[in-house]
């Protein structure tokens, strides 16, 4: 009997539409359905794909012990985070050993700040491991605004929320287009620093990219409220245009 | 009658089943698909959706006036380039204001760095404009390494070749994890910056991503020879990971 396959699954911004024909086609297909979710919670990737996975197969929620709860600085964040990602693992190589395939639900791109590379690393090397990349988050994000977000010789930088006031601010002031993740309650640490570095007033604030509930807003019009994980900061680049 | 819509149709990294479900399906039902191209070539986009236009289709090659003759900095060059895309427009409204809808085909993504674009802003207010996102070339070229881009925290800067080379320098010392486009003949330049910055021993040359050609290699072993246009080269982040 041969070993089965890993599949990490990019399911793109969250439009099932947006996933690439592949991804759609190894979803349909699939016998073993696995996805990160927060504990108590349904899961992001999981309600993505609502209603495509097949009858009959079984569905695996790993379910993080801590998410916010912890600070990330905390010696027991990463010490929870390595034995959840060891016990995925062993779930994982349990069915593969057993010759079964397993796709895993990957919202955005798996290799792009995606949980499932914790995965990755553990199993390559061990169990065959296949990655079908998707449309990130922030191409979900930039297409919402109506704009595009880069043109000509246009420096991009992504720039996690998490970050430094000083340093997201240092960055804001020396790149054309920008790309903040990672907002959720450090919305008001990117605002402060999206003015320290002048970027402000051509921020757009976009939530829930490509779904129902999207809604993309220049970010001075966006209010203070606390916004979604998943929300995304853009500001375009205005490179050269023929 | 009512216009028609113009649909900016991201194609993704070249594989055509990374093309979205969406955009395969917009493909597969279009009456008009044109698509940009180097004159005498069959073009990179076209090339992707080979056996998915549906016969009765027509065919609307926009082929580029100048591509790398004249250089960037000529006024003449952006004179040529505008005329073009005007062309290309008169072209296209004449169909829609037939009623006729058209797919304009977008190689990754159509708002990052992409020539539609330039299209997309001289429609917009004029012709309903519609834009399904892609998979970014990128994407396609870190999947390829085998190794995630990003992890944790880490800064991502997009760096196009064309750039001078003390700024691609500065640039590739102040990130975390980095991906360059437009190589081709750049590839000298951006070889010493990488060297000054030292991030030459950690950077990938990935050739013809997701494609049949498709070759990931360490820049240190990929020799020096000149590169296609649409290489990229990546430099992964090694940020936090439990």
């Amino acid at each position: 009997m041969s070993t089965g396959t890993v599949y990490g699954l990019g399911l793109g911004p969250g439009d099932p539409d947006l996933m690439s024909v592949r991804a759609d086609r190894l979803l349909r297909q699939a016998r073993h359905v696995a996805y990160f979710r927060k504990a108590g919670r349904s899961g992001q990737a999981r309600g993505i794909v609502d209603g495509l996975i097949p009858e009959g197969a079984t569905e695996l929620p790993m379910e993080y012990p801590v998410t916010t709860e912890i600070p990330l600085s905390d010696p027991g964040y990463n010490a929870a985070l390595s034995a959840f990602y060891a016990d995925c693992v062993t779930r994982l190589t349990a069915l593969t050993d057993a010759g079964e395939d397993v796709v895993v639900l990957c919202e955005g791109d798996p290799f792009f700040y995606g949980s499932f590379m914790h995965l990755h690393s553990r199993l390559t090397g061990t169990v065959p491991v296949v990655v079908v990349p998707g449309i990130t988050g922030m191409s979900g994000a930039w297409t919402a605004t109506g704009q595009p977000v880069t043109w000509g010789d246009d420096v991009l930088t992504v720039l996690m929320g998490t970050l430094p006031e000083d340093e997201l601010a240092r960055r804001m002031a020396d790149s054309n287009a920008l790309v903040v993740m990672k907002i959720g309650r450090n919305i008001e640490k990117i605002t402060r620093a999206l003015h320290s570095a002048e970027r402000y007033d051509d921020a757009w604030l976009i939530e829930y990219a490509t779904m129902d509930a999207q809604k993309a807003t220049p970010l001075r019009e966006a209010g203070t409220g606390v916004t979604p994980y998943f929300s995304i900061v853009v500001v375009h680049g205005q490179g050269r245009r023929p």
